[in-house]
């Protein structure tokens, strides 16, 4: 294992690999706070499918641990070093490869950002549909590593839905293709989809060939406020039910004050809950006009409504401010929790629950039509630190009560490791520990992460 | 293994396990010909998911292969008997377990037929949306295993995206559970959508949640004549791109001519093929009236179209009809290949030209916006037979060279055995059946099926 990287430096492009390790220490981590790093033994920068394939060879060679990255925005840990590995980069894996207009394929290099994916399609009369928070700065790779989600998902499905075809490097460096262009593929196992959410674990995701959409745009705005969570969440539940919002989001109390502070929107700082929902098809008018109907029944105490697609973005760029509005408050820990829609309510009331048996400030917003939550934890000090930790066992715990699970689209990365062993039966992990085996015999790929 | 039924006697209720060999028989295959059949050892029929756990249990301290099916309707041979296999029919866990109105899910248990799983969600104003023509007599059990399609995955996609929840048992006859009924979850690998087109190799599926949607019917239905296969192929790649039609369904002249003669409707004989299109939503008077004009630029001979519901029924029943209406014509192999939906002309092209060299009768229908076809070879005496089954290979090698798939919606069983070997690469293919490995270690289910 000691001359691996010297392997490597003789393997690669000069520039490829790094030793310096102020730079290796920028890229051992993802965004996830509260998450050990490791210390990496050195960094490859891979501009190519076969650097990334000849890293794989040498360092399963070596029996070298890899820990692969796109962005690093990562909210589970997934992408963070641990000790001795190589850190393995495709964020320079950024070419758009082949846009096929009449398919509605895009063809593109793991490390294009999901953005620039987006604006290459809109070129074409189309649309990426997944859109993470983070879309303009993390990459595809990455969004399929996790099985990225957004606020698209309740009308356009998870990133997954939207993946045709991968090539990925296995451990040992040699390359597989899985998925298929067609509508339909029954081919043997689903290799795309195990593929698709396995945080690095499997294979090293160095293609991906995704399916465009025509563009649409948000033709009506629905923003209403609550004076309770409990109203919230029942407006919350019968709008879900309607299936035509293309977009259903909620902030609480916490989240709204934090947003109105930072883009001065002039929300309404005393309700419990506003919640947003967009239509995006030809009868949006009518589709927000019965939203409104079903909130002014949930004793909703302001709704504003809007045909205008620019009024409508200010309204969803304050949620999508959400995030970095709380992180001026302090220390955060961001969790990403689910159930079935229908519970919402009762996952809305565990987080609140959750703030006050604990004592700490919880900021909570997400995509309520899905049932996903990032109740978001604000901490100070080290006590604050234990307490907001308490908080966040409260919460997961809560979830699996609601028959729910404890990552809805950030994955377990090194965060919710001990959750996910009360998630699962132990013959469920032991098929999913099988699996890497079958994948990565000599467990190099991200080992310690996930599953 | 000499005492396994003797000992499934013992353990199981009286009447599930069946000796007798004409029953035995009745049981030992699909609806796929051509394929070969093996002689079952014994028929268990369970009735509880205990039945299915204790069978597995004793098969794999046997090590005696078994071979699960449920009503029998798949079409490329995957539920037939081997030679000392038990059968194992899932088609009594017949049970609506229950329905979720609010949170659009129901539970039902691996028998229950397809169509009798709609018709219960209608009477709650939903449906569910997977519809395999067969869907009035295959189940769900079934369905999922094959990961099955039909008409509506144009718009609302494959069996697998509306599957939630598995309940499945394995080798060993441990119960396992996979998926979730948030609308997002990656806790984990997918073991769901590994289930999903498993066809009976991984495990035996027991229960599934599926999602159902708000039900929709049809509102705009067009019936297009083309005299040149060319011009239909043209017209339905314009269709399928508008992105708003909820079906795009095509039949040839043989299959039309067929139709024509099982249900008199009067149907353009002498056309080249009928393009059938149909769009659910508030605008399909829009939808369909563009539609028209698209097969009237690409020189539709005649176009018909209707607002009225049961209209458009009939028109889709001439659609359905048509592998019934091609059976009468004598002895028949069915294919189901696919492709990107913009290389359909290609594929309707490279079934007329397989009829022509060959010297077969050829009826073509299928899921033209899916890109996905059924070319139906009709053959006589044994040298129609050998003609048939090399204009089988000529579309199998064709579809690959188009880059598609083998088998789209009916799955690998035995009838697509040596296909799938060309398509896919040996690493793809090791890897599959590495994780057939882990979840059945001793190799009893369904061995020499899929992959």
């Amino acid at each position: 294992m000691t001359d691996v990287v010297a392997r490597l430096v003789d393997a690669l492009p000069p520039d490829e690999v790094v030793q310096d390790p102020d730079v290796i220490a920028a890229y051992a981590r993802d965004a996830a706070d509260l998450c050990p790093v490791g210390e990496a033994r050195a960094l490859v920068r891979a501009r190519s499918v076969a650097s990334v394939a000849t890293t794989l060879r040498l360092a399963h060679e070596a029996r070298c641990p890899v820990v692969t990255r796109g962005a690093g925005t990562g909210l589970s840990g997934g992408a963070n070093a641990i000790d001795g590995c190589l850190l393995l980069s495709v964020a320079k894996l950024d070419r758009i490869l082949h846009i096929d207009r009449a398919a509605r394929l895009a063809k593109v290099q793991a490390g294009v950002l999901n953005g620039d994916l987006d604006r290459a399609a809109a070129e074409h009369g189309l649309m990426y549909a997944p859109d993470p928070a983070s879309r303009d700065i993390s990459s595809i790779g990455g969004n399929v590593a996790t099985n990225a989600g957004g606020a698209c998902c309740l009308k356009y499905g998870v990133t997954g839905d939207h993946v045709a075809e991968i090539t990925a490097v296995l451990a040992d460096g040699s390359i597989i293709h899985t998925g298929a262009t067609s509508g339909k593929n029954v081919a043997g196992l689903d290799l795309n989809r195990l593929l698709v959410g396995s945080e690095g674990t499997l294979a090293v995701i160095v293609e991906v060939t995704v399916r465009l959409l025509p563009r649409r745009a948000a033709r009506g705005t629905l923003v209403a406020f609550f004076s309770t969570l409990a109203d919230a969440g029942r407006a919350i539940v019968e709008l879900g039910s309607s299936a035509s919002l293309s977009r259903l989001e909620v902030m609480d109390q916490t989240t709204v004050r934090a947003v109105d502070d930072l883009l001065h929107l002039e929300l309404d700082r005393d309700a419990a809950a506003m919640v947003l929902a967009q239509a995006d098809t030809a009868d949006a008018q009518a589709i927000i006009a019965a939203a409104e109907t079903t909130c002014e029944r949930h004793a909703s105490s302001t709704v504003f409504t809007t045909l205008d697609e620019s009024e409508g973005k200010v309204f969803m760029q304050a949620r999508s401010a959400a995030l970095p509005a709380l992180e001026k408050r302090g220390p955060w820990l961001l969790d990403d929790v689910a159930v079935a829609p229908t519970r919402i309510p009762e996952l809305l009331e565990l987080c609140a629950r959750a703030a006050n048996d604990h004592e700490v400030v919880v900021g909570t917003f997400g995509h309520a039509g899905d049932g996903n939550l990032h109740p978001t934890l604000i901490y100070d000090g080290e006590d604050g630190r234990r307490r907001a930790l308490a908080a966040f066992d409260a919460i997961l715990m809560g979830t699996l009560e609601l028959g729910g699970t404890v990552t809805g689209e950030h994955g377990v990365g090194l965060l919710k490791r001990p959750h996910l062993e009360r998630m699962l039966g132990s013959r469920e992990l032991q098929l999913m520990r099988g699996i890497k085996t079958v994948f990565d015999p000599r467990g190099i790929l991200n080992p310690g992460k996930g599953y």
